[in-house]
Formats: C-alpha cells, structure tokens, sequence
C-alpha cells in the first residue's frame, strides 16, 4: 500500500507485540534520536506541535465534530496525539477545542493516558484557533508550564497517520527557510469557474500541488505574522505558508509527503481510516504454544499456515487466564482491542465437539469480563483427524478463521466457540 | 453520511431484497424517466457513454490496475458498469482498455451480465483512449452496431457510486452549453511552487473548484476538439473540458457533485469502497419466520431489536434449502454475497446447547456447498430462557451477532454456528 513497506513507515506503536511495546517504541526513537540531532544541529532544538481542533466537521454529515469521531472505539484525535506523542522531540503538545469540548477533551486525555498535551481554547476560525494555541506558546507566564520554542509544528487534529519523518523533514526545512510544509500532487484537475458557473480556465495540473499538513515555522516567524495578520486573513484565509508569505517575505520550502498524510474529511475517510488501523494492528504474530500437551506439532504446523497473522494460543483456561493477565499489564488494550483466540485441537472422530464444547461454554463468560478491559477472547476449535490431508484442511481453515477475527476486530462475535 | 438520505441517492439495486430488486429497479427508473424526458425535451437524446479504463494504477501501490481491484470479491470497474447500466436512456457505454485486459474485460461483462458494453482498445494515454472510444461511437460502419450519439458521457471506471441524478444534470447542461461537469468544493489549499521547491504562491480556495467526473457533451463538440487537438494536449493533458473550450470555444456548465464522486486512487479509497458497498446493500431487512412453530413470539421480538438490518429467519434446514433455492434464482447471488443467518431458538435450562449442536452441525456442509453460489450461510441458536429479562438479554446479543455477520460480510465465518 502507499504507505510504503512495513517497517519503514509503519508507526512503531501500532504493531502490538507482547513482548513490550514501549521497548520496542524506544528502540526506534533512539535510532531515529541520533539522526534528528543530526540534522537539527548539534544542540537539539526545542520543538512543539500546535493541533486546532476546534472544527465542527459539518463535510462529515454527523453530528459529532470529526475529530471526535470513533476508530475501532477510540476518538480519531487520540490517535494523532499518539503519533506526535511519541516523537521523543517534540516538547509540548497543544491542542484547541472549543469550550464545549473542553470536558470531552480532558476525559480523552485521561482516558488513553496522553502526555505532554495542553489545551487552549479555540477561536471563531481556523486562524484564530492557531493564533490562541501560538499565545500560549508565546506567554511565558509563570503558572504557565509552557515555555517559548524554536520551532513550531502545525498538524491537523484529523491527519492521524503523521510520521516522525515527515515532522522531522518540514522541522529541519523550517529551521533552514523559515517555514516549511507537506504537499501532494493534486488527485483531480483544478478549474476556476466564472461568475456564471461556467469553466473560466483550467490549471495545469504538473504546476500545482495540494497543500497538506504537517507544517513547521521559525516560531518568531509564525506569531509575527499572526500578529500583523489583517481580520479577512483571520476570519478566510486557510493558509499557515500564505501568511508567512505575506507577512513576513518568508518563503516556506514545501516537502513531499506520503499519501498517509490525507485529511479526514467525508465519512468514507473514516471508514478508510479504520480500515488502515486495523491492518496495521494486524500485521504481527504472537504465538503461544502449550508445551505440556503433546499437539506441539500441529500447533507449529498452525503456525506455518498463519504466516503473518497475530495469533496468541493456549490450551487450558488456566494458561488463558494467565496470559490475559500479562496482556492487562502490559496497557496494550488501553489504545487498542487486543483479540485473543484460544485454540484447541480435538479429532472429532474419537470425540464429538459437543462433548468439549460444553467444557468450552464457560469461555462466553470469561470473554464478557475480560471485555471490560478491550481484551476480545473467541475460542476455536480444530479439527484434528489422523488424515495429513484432511489436517492442513482444517489447518487452513482454522487460520482463515483468526485471520478473519484479527482483521475485522469485530466485537459482535466476542466469547463465540468457532469451528474449523 | 454525505450520500444523502436513503432512498434519495443510494443506487436502487444496492439493496437486495427478496421480492425482486428487478422490480424496485424499474420503478425508479420509470419515475426518473419521466423527469429525464421532461427535462431532456420531447424526444429522447441518444446518449452514449464512454469510459476510459486504460489506467495502469500505479498511484495504488498494488500490481492490479486499481479499476479490477476487488470489493466484495467482484472488480471495482463492474460497480461503475451496474451504475451507468440501470440508467436506461444511456444506450451505448463504450470501455475503453488495453489489449492486455481485453479478455479480463471480457470475462467481468460475462460473469456479472452486463448489458450494453462495448469494447475498445486503449491508446497510451487517458486522452488517447477517449479519443478512441469517441471514434468507435463516430465511425457508423456495417458491422458495428454503434451508432453515433447526441450526447456523450465521460466517466472514469473508478468513480463507482455515480448516482442517476447527476448523470441527468450533466447531460441536461451539455445539451444547454455544449459540455458540462461535475465539480466538488476543494479540500486542500492548492499551491503554486516556484523552480526552487519552495512557495512561489497559494490559490484562494473559495475561487477555485475540483472537476471531476461525469462529464458530458454534445458529440459534435467534443470530437470535433479531439480530431483538432495538439499532440502536446492528447500526451499531457487532463482535462476534457478545457479541450472543449479551447478548440471549440465552448464553455462547459459545472455542475455541482456529490462527495460520492471521489475518484479511487490509493489504497485506502479501496477500503472506504468497500465499506460503502457493505453499509448500502446492509440496509435491507427481510425476516421470513416459520409459522409452525410456537415461537413466533420471539421471532417477533427479535424483528423489532434487530430493526433496520436485513436477517433472514427459517426454523428448520429444509425451510432453509426452499429459501435458498428462490435466492439463487432470483441471480441476487451474481452481483453481491447474500448472508443468510438462519436463526433457532433454544432454552438452554430444558435443553444443552450440545445437544441441539449435533444435529446442527450439518450446516457447515451445507454453508460450504451454497458458499459456491456466493450465498454466505451461518447458524445462531438463541437462548430462550422463561425470564424475560434475559430472554430481552440473549435476544439483543443475537441481534448484535446478525447485524455483525451482515455489516462486515465476512466470508472466514460461512458455516459457523454462533451462539446468543
């Protein structure tokens, strides 16, 4: 997909992984540490973000403002905050929410355990928004935790697949030119229409480009031209680069971005978005073999046919229940459902389904508690007849079963006994 | 969402529906028919439409080119040709493909019936393809059974929600101004970058629109700019309308669009189509209950918690096969994955699930045969307690079940027997 092979632009907290997600979330900070130092001078730079959100998302057709807008549960703004969260150089995070929003936004904080976030309350429009969340920056007051920085990203609350590398490319270019912002090329040809909404002329579409986010000024650059900006740039303009521009002779330097950096804007971008959540929180295995029953080779076997699928496996309700309780720990499913399928083999011939099954009932009320805390339990029962054929059949089918489950996350069949 | 209300805009054989979607189609089409010939004049326009289907989809990142990628299993190209297909007044729909794709065409007209189609070989570039599929409308020879149309359509075969309503605008405007599109507000500020990558200068949004596909002309007209036009034009240019303008002085009407127009370009279109085509045809409800049995009670109460989603009831598997079998005639089946859920109720106190399951157990072969007929069958035995509370309880999960094997239309789980 455009978002580039795994890995390389995958952020690293959307892959969880049993063996400590923040470990691995470190690892690659501090790799990528060394060269945003590298290139940000030899001293680092003080650098924070500024998120209006203060949009009521009348494009979307829904009354909740699109930035409150639920992905797989969790408002969509949470995961932009967790992708600038863990950007380690990134100092303050401030986010703009109108006053009613306030309590909806504290209680998101808390709730997904962000850090490093101030609020501020939002202007009229877009503009005055930023402005507000800028004064915070510039007011060094003394109950204010805020200081003054160097830099300053301006992101939107609704781009919420923004990499560290693209924020690292727009803050270097920034430091250089003054200003700096992500663009696309253009998908569709932009026309101007005359005054009879008829065609007046087409744009060359090689010449142009979309102006996307995340963008990054000389912090005195940004606030001084807020300052000097006239109230039609502040109740029309849309544009950061344009009032740099305009203000203060600075000519931004515009970065390519990568196609993730698309605005949640019609509800089909939501759907896009959850979408993209749910492959990426897809893409890694953990399998958990019991190694005192003697189905270690078809529980490998298993393995071989999931290939690329998560997949957690125990054998007794005991070791279920254990597991479950590392995963609490482990605050993973405080941003994500985590899907455990507990998987059993059984040769049907020697003994029929329904006589476990009733042993295997009792797995619909342990996967109602443990929903509580966004673990989703299913269990699964494989076939395991003598026949090597007929046992990489229900092999295969067991594994398109988790697969199914991983991929589309789906609540409405937590605590089902599947059959493969 | 932005598709408008239902009823209003969603395409009317999105929604299967047992007692002849046929039917519901034609009734649409006959009320539009009237407005369509009041609008278009006494005599009814001869319209062709012409769909470039050319592209190699390299913007998508995947080696299909993005006009077959699946939704549902069935090519995106196939959802565009249904949608220009039920609009009867369109008589030609011309696409327009390379030699490489002709038989994978050939085989899309085949399998999902389409009517009207035919094939022409694309040039190597968009205009070059249009240009070929307007000659093939042009060219009144003895074996062609084309003939040259009033008006033509332009579409792209990867714009597959285009709705009748603006097809009829377009085509009104074009028989009015000579040529005529669909635009949509901006969504990005457009940017004009100087030679040295950085702003040269940003477009006021409000001036400036995105044009975007139907279009529509007067045959005349549009060829007569194709025959006329530059090698410079047929390479590089994007824009049909601008062709019109600029070799035939015709200044094309805009006509304002709907969201649902969006081309697919990335990846992640791909996913928001798919959720749309499953939130359209999950619209429908059709509940058939077994009368024999005394538990039309609750079958009742499960019709009013289930609601608005489609379900399909029958209490035994030979009232499950009839019903089948009328599904699969009524070729349903072709154009999307029906579910069906077939629904037992059981007091789990008086008897073991286990007990039941036995008997049960046959429709996972029986969901595996049909399966081949694109007829996604699952089982769900609902606790029927003497409790009302909890009766009220297991009925509201079997309803959460249903609405999620329908909505998520999820093949991994055909033959499941899902327990609530």
């Amino acid at each position: 997909m455009e978002a580039g092979p795994p890995g390389s632009s995958r952020p690293t907290e959307l892959g969880p992984c049993l063996s400590g997600q923040r470990g691995a979330d470190q690892a690659a900070s501090a790799s990528l540490q060394s060269a945003a130092r590298a290139q940000l001078g030899r001293h680092p730079l003080a650098v924070a973000a500024v998120l209006p959100a203060g949009g009521c998302g009348e494009r979307m057709g829904v009354p909740t403002p699109k930035q409150f807008c639920p992905i797989l549960e969790r408002p969509l703004i949470s995961y932009t905050l967790q992708a600038l969260e863990r950007v380690f150089w990134i100092k303050d995070i401030v986010v703009v929410v109108t006053g009613e929003n306030m309590e909806v936004m504290k209680s998101i904080i808390q709730k997904y355990q962000h850090k490093r976030i101030s609020l501020v309350e939002a202007g009229v429009t877009r503009h005055r928004s930023i402005f507000n969340g800028l004064k915070a920056l510039a007011e060094d007051q003394l109950n204010c935790k805020l200081s003054k920085p160097e830099i300053v990203i301006i992101h939107d609350a609704v781009r919420p697949f923004v990499e560290e590398d693209i924020l690292l490319k727009v803050v270097t270019a920034a430091k250089e030119h003054g200003a700096a912002g992500a663009i696309r090329p253009l998908v569709s040809t932009v026309i101007s229409p005359s005054a009879d909404g008829c065609l007046d002329h087409s744009l060359e579409r090689a010449r142009h480009r979309a102006s996307e986010m995340p963008q990054a000024f000389l912090f005195d650059v940004i606030y001084e031209a807020y300052q000097q900006c006239s109230d039609y740039d502040l109740e029309f303009g849309t544009e950061c680069l344009q009032l740099a521009l305009k203000y203060c002779c600075t000519k931004a330097k515009l970065v390519e971005g990568s196609p993730d950096l698309w605005k949640v804007t019609y509800k089909r971008d939501l759907y896009a978005a959850e979408s993209i959540v749910k492959e990426r929180i897809s893409q890694e295995v953990c399998v958990i073999t019991d190694t005192k029953e003697d189905n270690k080779h078809v529980s490998h076997l298993l393995e071989e046919v999931l290939k690329s699928e998560l997949n957690v496996m125990t054998s007794d309700l005991q070791e279920t229940q254990k597991l479950l309780s590392i995963l609490e720990e482990s605050h993973l499913s405080i941003l994500y459902p985590v899907v455990v399928v507990s998987v059993h083999f059984l040769d049907f011939k020697l003994v029929p389904p329904s006589q476990k099954m009733e042993n295997l009932m009792q797995i619909r009320e342990f996967a109602k508690e443990v929903k509580k805390r966004n673990i989703w339990l299913c269990g699964l029962l494989i076939s395991y007849p003598q026949d090597e054929q007929k046992l990489q059949e229900s092999l295969r089918q067991g594994a398109i079963i988790i697969a199914s489950l991983i991929k589309e996350r789906n609540s409405g069949l937590v605590g089902q006994l599947l059959i493969a």
